[in-house]
């Protein structure tokens, strides 16, 4: 029944999280994607944009980002670059639709910090409190009455959940944890740019951003909340040369002793169905996730020091962004929350 | 039901095409992986070895490779090397099972030329006759009724379906078609070689086996039994520093004109789930196929010349082995072609 | 000396072909990189822009492209896109300057096919009859004269260095060859585009303009010349996931026998410092030319059939672009051949 | 004059180290190899295994690695895995040969922590104690006096040199110092591995051998030495997918204020020719010292806070091997300590 599924709008079909939006939704059996839209592309097919998605969406073609387009649409999601969402929401919104967001727009809950970090004001600050993080991890319940929710950043999603059963646990010095992240190129996005060139960022490795990096005060922001103190972490990203995924290891100190750490994290995510705690001593590699909306986590503690080590992969573009916003409209609209997510990693 | 289940055996589980076999049964409704065999990692679990399978095969562990613990298996598939299967098939048939051989062993039919190209005897020739080439496209009925399915090589499959239309038009000259092949590491398969570290296979290019590869034989036995007569065929492979996807660029000479190159090739495959004809004047790239069952081909006349360019791209490890392999299954037994083979490409 | 060094100037330093000028020019010991221009980056030190040519050039940065800066030049090189040299080769040859162009301005003797393919009407047609092509295998006593140096296309250079001796030797059919050739992603310049980008090009294979290539009427003026008469290639070029290299696999048909195939290329080359004939059977890898000034090549006959195949590769960046470049200024200026040269193939 | 020249055996030339020393050596005017030996490949031409050395070595072929072929080198290499050198080094050494260890045999200056960390006792503990560690910016005048040469691991040269300026000023905590280190897959050298396969290591990330690695011991043997205490640290090794590059990121905690870190980085380094501090806010690239004999570094102090991050790339196969080793050597025989290290980085 066509008339049962869910009527889905897209902003901004032609990045890489519009692509695995639509490689994942077509596996959705309650999903129908009705409207896509592109600037660049308005017009063209989309399986003539993206062949990988011939023999799907064979008569859905990219049409102009208009409000109004949406607005028989249940849900919109925003695949864009920043303070694009912004500027559609509000009435997006007064039209009634279910926004979720995969950008930055609405992930900071104050917008004075965004536009320090984002460099514009932002255009509807009011809609802020209404919007919800959208880590199923942490905030399930919130997500299922959202009419508002802000997908993580990737580096985020992979950062927090490492992170998190330690700060709940009260059992690491706070102030001064370190996140030492490493990317796929995808995560900069498909747009035309030198340094994304397979002859710049291939065959190499590099860090970035070390002096500040936009993800930083979302992931300060969510741990701060958590730990109820504001937490103290240095973050440095990496690029990885390959397309997708990303691996985040994570330092902290002990400030008290742990009998059993592995058990803490399993009982932790005893219950997620998209994190995965490895066995004690295993090494997460991200093509075990790569397409997969799961995240896989380690954590091991050095010769039995107080530096403690967590290890957490992603595919950043499944969930670190497009997986995770399905599952969103999923707990959402009260559906099993792994539909369309059961992907398996391509390995190799 | 499991009761309604397809009982599944695989030999030699730890290779590529064991694993991928794996990842695509994994989502099949109607199949049970029952017993999987190693002889190198016999007694460990199967998502140890791989974890990417992690929430998908928990209970299942590696097993030796014996006879008799596939004997309540509906159907056995083979992803070992060459050589294998032909020793374990005769007691599999004897016992009853239904042989879906990945290997080499059962694609030539001339137990003579096979010894001369593998270099040892077959082990069992009178099987030979009994086995079917499990190309769905060409052979689909054959293999709906068949015990033993010999599936194609990966060359052989993007080679033979780009030059099918050509062949069975009668408008090439047969006697000199040249293809230039382009494949993935993967096809090397999953074991200990210097020539397929990423030292030394990546971020290069080269030709290999120029002097005669084993998949010559097989690829001249098809398209020499559709012409009704011996066709030659100059097949150089390549090795492309990436994992997955075969690109076959196919030359030959019309020794006829044709007016409508695209539309022979679009109502060939017309009813084939799983060959795509893209619109003239495009470019298959592997990425679009990549994980996929799909073989995907543009054919082209540079300058309205007599030199025919066809280029056909495939998964080596799924349309050129497991996916495939699954397709004849599914065929075999009645099942729907498509069932476990909808995945779409993963781009990027 | 300083003042017994050639005075260099380079106009576009900023793409692949100017940083891989300067990496080689630093290395020789009679040249003096004096000017160096760049629209984008002018006034930024140039190892600003690349960080591995710190310690050499540090105190050079990018200019305005003038031609007045360019005055006190024994040599200038065009490192630039097409149809930018020939808007200011005719004022540097008035002031006397020595040119040497690695883009494709005066590559075409003809100027309307140069119209033709690359879109723009030429600027001085008049001195592409003063135009010698720059490939020392073919012209080494004409560009030892020659002010005005039009260097080969890199798939022109791979591909003509290895038909060649077939041509010379009048054996093959020269109506009907077929260049299958694959490329790096650096052939395509150091500039912003979606296409170029890791996540398009990288982990993926696909052939591209295969209804005409700019390099196809290069390839044929030279062919042709050496045949005597107007040659016939279908020319394939592809994109292989890897930063450097060519590999040319070249296809041609005997029309007469002949005994020692290995031989004719042995001795056709057996003085070209650059040229290296493998023993028979041997596969050229690209890696082993890697920032090399070399063209290795193997030729076959399959099954000792009519069909002859013949293997290729070079360093688009060096043997196809600026190592050739310097070579042409070596052998203009009566230098030896070699000198900055003789880098070694980085493997792995 | 061949008589000058130092006469250059090398034990163990069919490795990535081994190869790169040819490689190096070949543009060195005062060294001559005369020797090389390989177990797998005694009797094969040098360039028959290595073509990308075809014009170089061209009469040098592998021989058994007997210690008496060496009798007349004045220098012997070792660039064998562990476990090989300290089997012949007695013997050279008593028949006066100057011996470079590029293995690990001779690294700990304690033969049980030594036997702890490979698995086997040392053969010749009693040597210990004259190697020195080849580490020129820490032991130039112990290296031009010494006749056992330790040649410093990989990771340990780009974490010592990363850390060195800090240590020696004493303005940092030592007890808790963290490593997160990255490596091309050239680390775990040329042999045959699954995990070292292009499918295997290609377009995936991940940590390794976190619960402790043999760098380990080295590293810490060596900075607490120049602390004059006991230093701590974490240390995870990661393997980047592609073949060549470590980048070490250094974590330490500021344990008094510093007004200008970035002027302590470059004063300490300031005379060392193989050592590059970068400008402030830089992010070195390890392709930006591929092939190329350099350290280059980056020092940060995010947010002005006490977390301080150290970036330090190198390629592992030169400065992290074969060219420490050729400037140990020409350190030791009282050459240009430059000689044949000049070579730049190649980017792309």
């Amino acid at each position: 029944m066509t008339n049962n599924k869910l009527k889905i709008g897209i902003v901004g079909g032609t990045g890489y999280t519009g692509v695995e939006l639509l490689r994942l939704l077509a596996t959705h059996p309650q999903a129908d994607v009705q409207v896509i839209s592109s600037r660049s592309e308005a017009g063209r097919s989309v399986v003539d944009v993206f062949p990988s998605l011939r023999g799907h969406f064979d008569s859905l073609s990219f049409s102009e980002p208009a409000v109004s387009a949406y607005a028989n649409c249940d849900v919109v999601f925003f695949a864009t670059p920043h303070a694009t969402a912004m500027a559609m929401v509000p009435e997006l919104r007064s039209q009634g639709n279910c926004v979720i967001d995969l950008s930055a727009d609405f992930r900071l809950q104050d917008a004075d910090v965004w536009a320090q970090w984002y460099g514009v004001e932002h255009a509807c600050p009011e809609l802020l409190k209404d919007a919800v993080y959208g880590l199923p991890e942490l905030n399930r319940l919130l997500i299922a009455e959202a009419d508002l929710i802000a997908c993580p950043g990737c580096y985020p999603t992979a950062i927090t959940l490492g992170f998190l059963p330690l700060i709940e646990a009260g059992i690491i010095d706070m102030s001064s944890m370190i996140a030492d992240a490493k990317s796929g190129v995808s995560g900069a996005g498909r747009k035309a740019s030198v340094a994304g060139l397979l002859c710049e960022a291939g065959d190499s490795f590099k860090a970035y951003s070390s002096a500040g990096h936009r993800h930083l005060p979302e992931i300060i922001q969510t741990m701060s909340s958590v730990a109820g103190n504001e937490v103290g972490l240095t973050f440095v990203p990496h690029l990885v040369p390959m397309s997708r995924g990303i691996h985040a290891t994570l330092y902290s100190t002990l400030n008290e002793d742990i009998s059993d750490l592995q058990a803490l994290f399993s009982q932790r995510y005893n219950n997620e169905p998209f994190v995965d705690v490895l066995p004690a001593g295993s090494h997460p590699e991200t093509r075990s996730v790569r397409g997969a909306n799961v995240c896989r986590i380690a954590v091991l503690r050095p010769e039995h020091g107080n530096t403690l080590v967590v290890l957490s992969v992603i595919d950043n573009l499944v969930k670190g962004a497009s997986g995770q916003a399905i599952q969103c409209m999923n707990i959402r609209f009260g559906l099993d929350e792994a539909t369309a997510l059961s992907t398996i990693g391509l390995a190799p």
